[in-house]
């Protein structure tokens, strides 16, 4: 393999252009042998090789800086990039990092999880840059679904002149799922217009037939209209040179591309429009680019499928409900829905700040939007979950995905912040099922609540079957009673926690929070009091359930209830990447932990 | 006055254009006159209102929806709708507020206080509309200076094919502070390309002479190239119908084309762009646009200002400091830095996103900027904030001004959550200026703090002066020591602590916090160990330094301080627009609230 006498980029600029290709082979065997191994992304990762190599081919990556967007198409740069050894563990503790991490690697120059972060952080780099009067070019490499955001275009609209600010555009014509939007039709038109150039063509021949004056007179004019009124792609309005469509998978044309522009950059900003195929190389993938996004090691039945499976039942039953997602669509488990509800379904791109302030206009307009979005992602949308939802109390309900713990994607999705977040909004519920029935009747509950906003939060985990039938109602639920210590949870954790105790050998009453907002305090401290421990197990950061509750026992001063309570929650630091469990069991609420408490009860 | 006739829309369509001229004179005299009697925005107000007469003669406001962007240029909107009394006493709690408010008036159809989520609002509403059958136009009003944010770019992005749906630009070419970037470049283009008329009248002239077809086939390949290669304005390449630019001052005009758009709307998405002059009519709002923004009834030394002096002077001495703000160079104190360091200085447009991950870039980049952005406005770059700068612990130095509470601008621009938010991220330094003395000192200390990200956190008001020179540290400063009563406090509230103490007759032991994050939790309980009660005020909602407290409190048993504690912190609810000193009389930091804490104490 010629992949194993790279150690560096260095040692890939001695090789010759056959060589190169024989290089992109081995990246993509490669690939295709780890992501099956350890998960990932692998659709994205093939369709993103020979831009890579070219660019490591052509620029320098000791010196220049390569801003992935996002970092999940990074597994190439990080395979040239003397990762190969920590590539074969990828996504756990001990191996890469799904995602471009600086704490991984130099040859990493800004984090990125989030998608359309990227020219924002070139721009910052550049402007150091200059000031400082130091001389490097940098490289962002920016997948066609990160355009749908508008930072993307909030960073263009200020890098009017920036110098050697190169912006690959690896427009794959799918992004997780597939691009909407008008800019999506725009970049396709953008490959069809290369029939201009025939036009051109007979335009020039016809010329060629007239008086020379006449001939200049109308090119002239020609040109002047061009000019004046048409100026351009959109790129080219925004102050960028634009180069393309180019073939993002022909090696040769990349690499005299990135020469040309390497020596020309120092101008202007400059975007290379190159199309590729999501998945190339890998017959699989690139047929259904979109489930294999990211590839999963094993299947089972998550509450993101519950909730499209629930959410398609009740929206035929209710026509008001409308679903929402934020290029999620399958990550949210909204296909079928998207499939039988074409006109009550809206992927809006990744624009979680306009997917939210959308659903609010849809709740002022009388539908019931729900806005499925990851955790992490809704952190984008803060200002506008404030502004937009919570000043107007607008029934809007967000299903909020991945909520907890992040397994191997590690930090930059973290999803323990939520609690913490959503509590500054008073009028909010949420609420949180800790299996497939409560989910269900959740959803039902959010469908005929319209009086605030609401959310349903639950984590990246296999949904839990219910034990047995029961009455729901959206209130405490006594799983079991025991004697001594009561033991407060929500979401899925049961389990969890039956472990715990089976090692423990205490029987303590166990509770299913359900709704953590808002809260019945007075029903807490009345279930508590005859016990001798308070256990309050939260899959969030401090900050978030728990402070609510301390802060009620302080403000009533219930002193004895505060004597007996503890907390088993998420501390704020990051994570890192590895599994879900790993990460629970490093935490607070590990069953070592919670063993622990059981095991010292005072008396 | 004809504007005495209407009390609502409707009175207006009875008038002839040479009324409605008037009216717009009446108008002027009336916004001129509050604005000079209760402050507020002056300028832009003067510069829509031919729009907004043009808008409610063509359209139907009772059915129509009008979506104002920002809702700060609402003040004609409102004289028209039946709001001239409560115009009177605007920005004051028995008065208007200076914003579109829906609980107001049902002709405020969605609320705005930040910029740019007008088409995503509006855009929820028309598919809200379609889908249940519904049959009204919509309306969206856009300051160019909405169109510097991302969420405007998302949602056109979103905007295809959907139908009786107009957007109206209000060009002008100014907003808060000069509007910026590629995209003003773009407008102003827009305006000078009229001259392609006449290169096309020339181009025509010039075919007529050519056999006819000859003619018709250069006619037809021009064509071809300005379809295929070249197609129209951003706008357009986005889905729009783009109708302009327009003199947004021709009420004729606006009426005319109004009517052309209303009733030919039904078949995609049009935008208008109408140029105005900020200050319209109003000789000093005309000239200095920026100034009359924001309309103050008297002056004294900001915060801000202080700020703005302060960084001037350390800039010179230290070349890495470069400023970041998001069009609020003046609001934030920095325009003289603006003017003594062009090339340091940055002002990004209403886009608070980008200047978040820009500054990360900058720090990862070795310099050391200073983001100075509203509180309020802050609140929409969380996940950037998240992301981009506390996952990687750079050192960007945040000013966040406008803290706590935000006086008559109200409920969308309150400044109370961000010490909630900020908590989040443990590696946050978080100080509070009391004083002048004291900001600058922080301002050095932020300068040389290269370890993690900082930020200085103050209110909207005039900054205290400090009584005599003390040496600084970053730690509790003891003010004054007494017996008893121990009071901890951070922000410019001593002046307001003194009257309570005056009042009670009580001699408490006063406390400076200055560092909220890392709070010097030991030294916390150590200084208060000794007294009967402990009070701790904070101009922010409980979940901020409050719960830090009760956290740590809860978590080391500390009972006895428990017993002996009290918050006064700020209730989570929207606030009223009304003053400040109101709005904290109100709440339970009020001078009422500290006297009724002293007279209780136990012994």
């Amino acid at each position: 393999m010629i992949l194993d006498l790279i150690n560096s980029p260095n040692d890939l600029k001695e090789l010759r252009t056959s060589e190169l290709k024989e290089l992109c082979q081995d990246l993509r065997s490669e690939i295709i042998r780890i992501t099956s191994q350890n998960g990932g992304h692998l659709g994205s990762n093939l369709g993103i090789i020979e831009i890579t190599v070219a660019a490591h081919y052509v620029f320098n990556c000791s010196i220049d800086k390569f801003i992935f967007d996002v970092g999940h198409q990074s597994y190439a740069h990080k395979l040239l990039t003397g990762r190969r050894k920590l590539m074969e563990n990828l996504r756990s503790s001990i191996g890469a990092s799904g995602f471009i991490d600086p704490s991984e690697s130099d040859y990493d120059s800004f984090i990125s999880g989030h998608a359309s972060t990227s020219l924002s952080a070139s721009l910052g780099l550049a402007k150091a840059r200059d000031i400082k009067g130091e001389d490097f070019k940098i490289l962002s490499i920016l997948g066609d679904g990160s355009l749908s955001g508008g930072m993307i275009y909030e960073a263009m609209n200020n890098s009017d002149g920036v110098k050697n600010f190169i912006v690959i555009l690896n427009d794959n014509q799918m992004s997780i799922s597939e691009s909407v939007g008008a800019m999506k039709k725009y970049l396709t038109k953008l490959l069809i217009s290369k029939r201009g150039l025939i036009c051109r063509k007979i335009f020039r021949n016809l010329l060629s037939k007239l008086p020379t004056k006449l001939a200049q007179c109308i090119e002239k004019t020609v040109k002047n209209l061009l000019y004046l009124i048409k100026d351009g792609t959109i790129f080219e309005e925004l102050g960028f040179q634009y180069i393309g469509p180019i073939d993002g998978h022909d090696i040769d044309k990349l690499i005299a591309i990135f020469k040309n522009v390497r020596d020309v950059a120092n101008y202007k900003p400059v975007i290379i429009h190159a199309i590729t195929k999501k998945g190339k190389g890998y017959n699989l993938a690139e047929n259904d680019s979109t489930k294999l996004h990211g590839v999963e090691r094993f299947k089972s039945e998550k509450f993101s499928n519950v909730f499209g499976e629930e959410i398609l039942q009740l929206a035929k039953k209710d026509e008001k409900i409308v679903c929402i997602t934020a290029a999620m669509k399958h990550g949210c488990g909204l296909r079928k829905f998207s499939e039988n509800f074409p006109d009550r379904f809206f992927d809006v791109g990744i624009a979680e700040e306009h997917a939210v302030t959308f659903a609010a206009g849809l709740a002022k307009g009388g539908l019931k939007p729900f806005v499925a979005i990851y955790s992490t992602f809704l952190q984008r949308a803060y200002d506008q979950i404030y502004h937009d939802v919570f000043l107007q109390n607008l029934p809007v309900r967000f299903i909020i995905d991945k909520s907890g713990f992040p397994g191997e994607d590690g930090k930059t999705h973290s999803g323990i912040y939520d609690i913490a977040l959503f509590r500054n909004f008073p009028n909010f519920f949420i609420l949180a099922p800790s299996n497939k029935l409560e989910l269900q009747h959740m959803l039902k509950i959010a469908v005929n609540h319209n009086s605030s906003p609401l959310a349903v939060r639950f984590p990246k985990t296999a949904v839990m079957e219910h034990s047995c039938n029961y009455q729901f109602e959206l209130d405490f639920r006594i799983i079991s009673y025991g004697e001594r210590v009561i033991i407060f949870f929500f979401g899925p954790l049961l389990n969890h926690i039956l472990q715990a105790i089976n090692i423990s050998k205490i029987n303590p009453t166990i509770v299913d929070i359900r709704l953590i907002q808002p809260f019945d305090f007075k029903k807490f401290c009345k279930l508590s009091k005859e016990y001798n421990k308070i256990i309050v197990i939260e899959e969030g950061i401090s900050g978030g359930l728990s402070s609510a509750i301390i802060e009620y026992l302080f403000q009533n001063k219930y002193l004895d209830l505060i004597k007996k309570l503890v907390f088993l929650n998420i501390a704020k630091d990051p994570v890192d990447h590895e599994s879900r469990q790993s990460q629970i069991e490093k935490s607070r609420i590990s069953i070592k932990n919670i063993v622990n408490e059981l095991s010292t009860i005072n008396i």
